[in-house]
């Protein structure tokens, strides 16, 4: 479940059910965590739809926010405008076993891949969890990725799991967080929802709901500022979009990821991919010209900023589930809840009661 | 002058002297500004350095954030990494006539120009006044060109001036606003400055340091979101990047706008340029290999940080030295602070004090 | 008329009935010619359709294969992928003149634009005539514009013409070319026009149906390479596509420029914007989700083919047509006819004459 | 050994000594090549430095001239104008392994990667096979990939091996290519050196120096036209370019990869990688300003030319080496000397006899 509470929000849309991005009806995601004395780390897969994404593509668009990142099948999708393949998203080392894993799903799911018609472009999206997880150990296997995808379902955990184990975002324990927005077009309602590999920030500069939540806390010198982050953003959406517009909506998510104090840091990977579950595009399209349903443009305002709130929402579920790791080092990764604790011990700070009031949780 | 106070700010740098973007050695800014019945708009001239800018070129990239927008002369600085005119911000209609009078002006002092050498490549930026000025009237000269170069000096003045005499900001009165952050590397001080000609935004979404203000004045529904919006950025600096670097540090100014509430709207058409001023390029370089100077890729977060800080700080330059401005129509398009002070008057907002106490000013 | 014959042709597709870009319905093209003394220059209107284009906008997309240029018009295409104005085609130093000319005619035909609704994207492309056209004196007025756009009509003039008058391709005389293919989809006719600014390429490197006429020619000494290139490349066309397709469309025209020799030089700013007439796009769309059509991917390469095939065309047109101008020296600008006339009378080269039949052209 | 004679040239600069990628000081290149009943695929690995290229890594840039392609490691090359790894070729289901395979490699030379620093950028790219290769059995492991680097020298073979041995280009065999150019700088002696994998191209477009040899070859039905290109090219130099001149460099191989007839097919993966040895930049570089070499950009065209020269002999020094190999039904993918051997049994051209003897070989 996504965050319950929203303060102050830049858009007026109630959440969808779940407040998930699996709030888009068919979109699915599944979680492996490993969790050992050095491993901290994990497979999370999105399944974009429930049936042949091959067969029937989906349209996509993607953006790079800042590229200090190691992510694949951008390519394919920016020139043709569809997605073909579940999402994986790992640790930086794991890229290379997810894809061929990616390949094999696809390929036993369709036999005429590399035999009678063309290869499959197998997506694959990367933070470095190498400051709390050994990566250097690649310990990710195909089979990680493969149980991910078959445990795809609607329900999913935010938090430190899955591929968001190792995963730190403003110097506190990160991960994957998730949120929705329900739009009503024409009588109807559709969905835009979100999910995010958070691993990005500096402490100091985080701040939650105008609380410089970050300067507090660092303050207090429990933890140092390290730069080794990233933040992957996936969007789904039920709406018909082309991938041009889904290029415009996916631009719009570095203005949620920087809600909170980030400043897209020089070392910051930070990649979206969006897709629309509208449109599918048939692989053995026969037909020249075929019909299809497309969003107007001059109602962009109203998705942009459900997709600026509903990133802006995600990374700071991320922070709210993600619990505290012990690193590689054995040392505890704080998380943001534990965090606040030690500090109102001591300080028992009323705008921190405040800011823990609005984010709808106690601690 | 910039602002004086800085609030909770994402980097620990001084501003320069002026706090404005002629902190950087060598930068120049020029206004002509209109107002009559129902002209309200203007020229702002940017000289990126006094001495001869065709021969000797300086190192420059452009970003477009969203691409609504009409400037001109982007195409070149990105392929060829180097801006070598002046560079005009003016009204949507006047681009024409300031690309002219750019060129006349280059013309005028590079007799080898379009007869033994090639031609050149003249800047121009714009925002839609529409909303105050009367723009169908196209009342934009050349002359009003020249002149806005001519007057460019090391003092300028902010707010409702020059290409910013029309401009709205957050539903309020927009225009011109700078900054600059000193930092010093190697023991030797260097200069990131900042110009924004800013247009853009919706009252509902604006908040200063953390107080939702528009939501505060817009409750007073005396002013309506209209949305035809822009921001024009300008980053100067004299250490020397390069242009992929430039592109790099541009890509920030996105962060900055957006501090303040607005999301890059479908409407609002947002470039920015950014130049170094040193690593001259010569027009009719003989060597075929030369040695310049560059910034290590290592370094950059600080320079990113600035350069957030320093676009963040001149958009609420800009609200804070706007003044209210009679519309088109007659009506009063009111400033941020005469807006506050319409609003303190019914409600004696704590919580306002204490922003425009942060901001520096008093109402 | 464009070219009569085609030989040894990357595509089977027969041409339209004029061989030229007004073989695609409701477009025109019309020229304004300068020629005295020392001013050969001119104005190409492109009207995409004959309607509203404000209103009612196409669907539109540009590609930059060198950006060594100074068009205007080209973020908004790519930010909203529509084309809302004329296409004006001229010398560099006219393109201010050309944009407000182009702005006062969409302002003369819309009294909403500016006032009650945004402003006007003026799309203008250029290239640099001063080799042959005293550029410096400025000599095109908005009324030059104005006729040009007035004159257009679906018989229009290749060669020495219009924005064509003074440009020099190969070091020949260059100037305006089109040419065009029709694709049967369906059972139905659809049509790829195109047509060329052509102002690029070195002697040497012209070949023509395999035949090195550069090298031929530039034996001869009389004509010496000077590099101050460019070619703008107009595709039209009324097949549906969407702007990624339009814009992967483009991206061909470069295989068709340097099909007779040339190679995208440093100075040569290449710039392509490709339409579709399918699918207008309403400026006060009211519903949310419109239905399109839209063209299958996998058949593709056949429009690739064609415009390869057309743009490649266009250009040899360019040269076919133009005549020998005296450049602003008083010195004979040699078209290439007459080249190879002077060369024939010393070399009656067989070789020579089989590409002049292929050409479909005596001499 | 590439091509050894060459014919109407667009550049006259003479090649290196093995008119080879490695020509260029320092840049090796092994192959493991596999060949058994059903697959025929392979591993291309590219050292641009004999040295540590993580801690001293390469000035880079990428240009996809049609992104219908899987290759991993572009968008940090983009961002950070760097190369930090060696590259490595291969087929499109074997990305996966070449990227964890190229991990390992760099881990095991560098301590601190993963550990006290961050990570790697593993940089691969890849053509489908799966016409004459069973690509579905995804045979390619980490030690076929780890032994191509480890074989990599000065000296390696063209044609029908390594990442080549499965390739069709032009529906004739296809596979590495390679050649190179020396360029006289200010008295000193560089090379511009090229490698392809090609993968590209119908039989019935090929020209080979204007013979349009497709055309005679396909008239005989021997071949048939399958689309499932592309074509990857590998630019190195030992000239001081930045990442900027670099990809423009690199834009100017699709002139090359064209000049034999190709038309950027709908299916062709075009992708290019370019990098400069000069210009080391040191990843734990503590200097915040260095001094470094870089070319002037107007003298790009002797450069352009010679990459458009290297690329064009490339892709015929392909078809020239490569020889007839059995595809995974047991037929024989022809070369092109053998499938001119049959033509000429029949035809005993005269312009074929002229066309291999401007190719330098005879049959």
């Amino acid at each position: 479940m996504g965050l319950k509470k929203r303060y102050n929000d830049i858009c007026n849309l109630p959440s969808g059910q779940k407040n998930l991005i699996t709030d888009v009806p068919g979109v699915l995601v599944g979680h492996v965590t490993i969790d050992d004395s050095s491993q901290k780390t994990g497979v999370t897969a999105i399944l974009p739809q429930p049936d042949n994404l091959f067969q029937q593509k989906l349209v996509a668009a993607t953006h790079v926010i800042n590229g200090f990142g190691k992510s694949a099948g951008l390519v394919q999708i920016d020139e043709l405008g569809t997605l073909e393949s579940p999402i994986i998203l790992t640790n930086t080392f794991a890229v290379g076993t997810a894809i061929t894993a990616n390949i094999k799903y696809m390929l036993s799911h369709n036999t005429d891949i590399g035999n009678s018609t063309g290869t499959i472009n197998s997506v694959v999206l990367e933070c470095n969890d190498g400051v709390i997880n050994n990566i250097r150990n690649l310990v990710i296997t195909e089979d990680h990725v493969s149980e991910a995808i078959k445990k795809a379902s609607e329900d999913f955990e935010e938090g430190a799991v899955g591929a968001g184990r190792g995963m730190s975002c403003y110097d506190l324990k990160g991960g994957i967080g998730s949120a929705s927005r329900v739009i009503s077009i024409d009588g109807k309602d559709y969905t835009i929802g979100v999910l995010v590999l958070a691993n990005h920030g500096f402490l100091d500069v985080l701040n939650i709901y105008g609380t410089p939540i970050g300067k507090m806390l660092s303050e207090d010198k429990a933890i140092k500022p390290i730069e080794k982050g990233s933040i992957i953003t996936i969007i789904a959406t039920d709406i018909p979009f082309d991938s041009r517009q889904l290029k415009r909506l996916a631009k719009r998510s570095s203005v949620g990821i920087t809600r909170s104090g980030s400043f897209i840091g020089n070392g910051s990977g930070e990649i979206t991919v969006a897709f629309s579950t509208a449109n599918r595009v048939s692989h053995y399209e026969n037909e020249q010209i075929e019909q299809i349903f497309r969003v107007s443009e001059n109602h962009m305002d109203e998705y942009f900023r459900a997709v600026v709130s509903a990133v802006d929402e995600s990374v700071l579920s991320v922070l709210v589930h993600a619990e505290t790791v012990i690193d590689r080092n054995g040392t505890p990764h704080l998380s943001l809840l534990d965090s606040i604790k030690q500090f109102q011990v001591k300080h028992n700070d009323e705008e921190v009661e405040k800011m823990l009031e609005r984010l709808g949780i106690g601690i």
